[in-house]
């Protein structure tokens, strides 16, 4: 072990691309979370503070998602007598459909992954992180975690067996906005009809097709005409106001598609170029105010490396 | 024009490849239909002989799907003036789920095209075809045809505007066996519910994801892992006798996947080799007479260029 202490990031995640539910998700540059670990000499996971979470986040480490994940992790290379000081930067909002749990998560069981000299590989993380992902959500869905920890996009071909394929990573901005209205997740979840019209199963499983051949072969064209979802945005962008007007307004000023993050009410949209998706942000939040709704803007590129550490 | 006569191959083809349904399909080598063209100089489109069909097809040249199909090209370029006699030798069994109805229209705009010294593309053809395919199904599916023109396995991303992208062709050998029993479209549309549970197309989405990745890094492995199809193939396989103990059988002896061509009776496998292949046809048509069934058997490489002109 060189390093007695660390500064990582970890990135905010788009999961439930478009007609891609519950398989595909993509990682970007900003927002995401900051965390400082340090190896200490007392035994045990502490966390030292938390910042950007208004308070929302619990301290205890056994129900904290990255002290949980960091503590499961210690436990399988048999290292339960290590002390571990935690200090975690929010630097995204949660509840907002960000992955913000899942940034949390895959930043702990990053930085303590490389405090220990790497013994596990990514693939090895994943279901830790997947643990910690279950604590705060009550499940372990992948579909977050997976972008968080690999970056670009990632693919879920299945759960059982856990099976996740990095696909290419696509050389595009995305425009993220945060609109401060509450979508819980249980709500998003519950409003999906669970039967579904075999013919609007066709057009999706034709789009995903599509969407995943775009990404191999870079055709952004493709990628957008790709990019349409039949079966949950229909149901869910109900709970986001004004979803379709800013939907049609990013189109119409150069997005390639336009979706919901997660389960909302962040929508997200891709771009060729950083202009474009600096306009449309700055218009749809101008919209969004003179209806009285507040927001955060986020532009980055889409991100191609997971977790990073800093300085 | 420098030639007035011509003689072409146009492949059968496998669609609703396992998770694919109404979206995928792929051509082989073996078998596929052969026609005979030639200009000459009395007007109008006639059929001179069909072979191998056992006097099924009719020789009307309107209700004909070839002779149907070399007409609207006529039509469309403006020579309907022109002399077209036809001679067609079925070399696949009708009405099996090899798309022998979408051989023959490409066959047909195919060979028309070539002896008028190519005027349209292959993406031009496929609406003509399509109409061909039409005339003898009722329904203008572009999923036999797509491949079947193109070669390879060829994705229908979208039918609303038609858009047909070209895979990446895997080195892999093909195993066909067609039971002989009577398995009518018609019913095997009809045994398909149209309502399905969205936790099972979600599954499905991640397959055909999967296969589409595994297609463009020539995972074959991958391919294998995701050529599961839990909606169609559990309720289409009933009506195939032996299906589950077939599909166990290739399986256990190196296929890399096993699913129902079209739809159906036939059944189809892939394999990295040709001895996998040869062993597995040759049992599993064992099996079958062993119960009464008779079968024919085709094994070759998955086609990569679609017609083409003999010698």
């Amino acid at each position: 072990m060189s390093k007695r202490s660390i500064r990582v990031f970890s990135p905010a995640t788009v999961a439930n691309v478009v007609c891609g539910f519950d398989i595909l998700g993509f990682a970007v540059n900003e927002p995401g979370d900051e965390l400082y670990m340090e190896l200490c000499d007392e035994p045990g996971v502490v966390i030292a503070s938390i910042e950007g979470d208004e308070g929302k986040l619990p301290l205890d480490p056994d129900k904290n998602t990255v002290s949980a994940c960091v503590k499961s992790i210690l436990r399988h290379l048999g290292k339960e007598d290590l002390g571990v000081k935690l200090k975690l930067t929010k630097k995204m909002p949660l509840g907002s459909g960000l992955g913000s749990s899942s940034a949390s998560a895959v930043a702990g069981i990053f930085a303590i992954n490389e405090l220990l000299g790497r013994p596990l590989t990514k693939h090895e993380l994943l279901p830790f992180a997947m643990e910690g992902e279950a604590l705060a959500c009550g499940h372990g869905h992948a579909d977050n975690v997976a972008p968080a920890l690999f970056g670009g996009f990632t693919l879920i071909k299945s759960y059982e067996p856990l099976e996740v394929i990095q696909l290419p990573v696509p050389d595009l901005y995305c425009a993220l906005l945060y609109p401060h209205v509450d979508v819980p997740t249980r709500d998003a979840r519950q409003i999906i009809r669970s039967k579904v019209a075999l013919k609007d199963a066709v057009v999706q499983w034709g789009n995903i097709a599509g969407l995943v051949s775009a990404l191999y072969q870079h055709d952004y064209d493709l990628l957008g005409r790709s990019m349409k979802d039949v079966i949950v945005e229909p149901v869910r962008s109900i709970l986001i106001p004004e979803f379709d007007s800013m939907k049609q307004q990013a189109l119409a000023n150069g997005a390639l598609g336009f979706g919901i993050s997660g389960s909302g009410p962040t929508v997200f949209s891709l771009y060729r170029n950083k202009e474009d998706a600096e306009k449309v942000l700055n218009q749809l939040k101008a919209f969004l105010k003179e209806k009285g709704i507040e927001s955060n803007i986020y532009l980055s590129k889409v991100n191609s490396e997971g977790p990073v550490v800093l300085e």
